[in-house]
């Protein structure tokens, strides 16, 4: 199933911890921002991951992550990540991901995610609450 | 109760990842290298983190962490990092840590950790069994 | 000198990247929660990091920390991380820092931070533009 | 050119630090551990990456991480980073990459690192000294 996601988005502020001694972003750090700004995405329609693990006993992992990095972003620097859904099936969403430095495009990502039971780490099926709110929101 | 513990050393290297634009390592991640080696002084008693997770419910949380920095360590560099318990009792444990490259001391700390429940958080008294190996190593 | 600084403070939301295994923040995260009010509080004053090190030649080093874990943080926690100028001095700055969540006390620390050159670490006046700015700033 | 690389593979230990409150190894923090895995195998080359930075002026950036996790790795895990050359161009070099707890593949990627000048991350030719250990490595 095709999505027309709405794009969501959210700044990131690069400190002295996400740095490296090469002077720019440390390339795994990409991730977490693109990981805050999923988590946003989320809580934007009014879902916490603790709350997940608590009532649903689910936790979304995520299965496979395909980054590109362009330019590197650096100290100081006020970036935007975008979040975008790009598919969506029973147990798994697929993001398509930017991060931007005004209109420089620095890092774009693909990243699935996989709904999955804290205990065995097995895939199961999205809430049916969240799936709701993820279709409201298209 | 004051001990004569043993020094306990772990070596750790200096990776991009934990370095920071400023060319050393960035200063958090000193209190990361001090606790890998309380973790492998603790492994080397016969005790795992999770371990004590999954059969004690309980984890050892820093209650308290003071550190000098007296020099930067920097990408590349072997460090070691000591471990020695100067202070036990019921329920935490004191710590006097030090990270040398070579023999220049670059960084201190004395590092309180109590043992608690897993779910409350509340001070809870060190396991016997733990107890007892901490003893016999002294 | 004793300051009587205004305070200072920031929203930091706690994401996975910040929690451990025991489900609670990483005790070494929590100080890099307060350098980025640290830097906030900085800027405020119209001054950035890679500003200083490009113009100036100067990072602000963290000298000694001193923190107190109170009670843990959690992950989806919206905390607020408190900077309080304490004493100044030619070269250095002390900061009383806490992290709260809504009225609790979660952490608190004292941060020295000193003045480095960026070359050899070396301690060095704090830049006079900046020092005005604080003085005006209390 | 398609190279027969010779495997190489470095230990990394699990550490608190490593894990989210998940339980398990936090995502961004695999691509940490196979950058450790391949800062060992440029060493056993005879190369460090300060000595890049001081002598050549380049430093060995990721163009491109793709990564799949398969299997989450969790605290006190003792895992192996398996680092394998699969292609040398002028001035980048792909690896594909395991992680791997026992026999269990935990986790797999292919990363493309570009040797870019430091001042400008514009990509460069690798520095022929390396290039020569590279070969002679095959």
């Amino acid at each position: 199933m095709k999505s027309k996601q709405k794009e969501f988005s959210w700044p990131v502020r690069v400190y002295y911890e996400d740095t490296d001694a090469g002077g720019v972003v440390y390339y795994a750090n990409y991730l977490a921002f693109m990981e805050r700004a999923r988590t946003e995405w989320l809580r934007s329609l009014g879902y916490e991951n603790q709350q997940l693990l608590d009532e649903q006993g689910v936790v979304f992992a995520v299965r496979r992550a395909a980054v590109d990095y362009i330019s590197p972003a650096r100290l100081d620097d006020l970036l935007e990540v975008v979040v975008s859904l790009s598919r969506i099936k029973r147990a798994s969403l697929v993001f398509e991901q930017q991060i931007l430095r005004g209109d420089e495009l620095l890092c774009k990502g693909e990243i699935m995610l996989v709904c999955v039971g804290l205990e065995d780490f097995k895939p199961t099926a999205i809430p049916d609450s969240i799936m709701q709110e993820i279709n409201n929101d298209r």
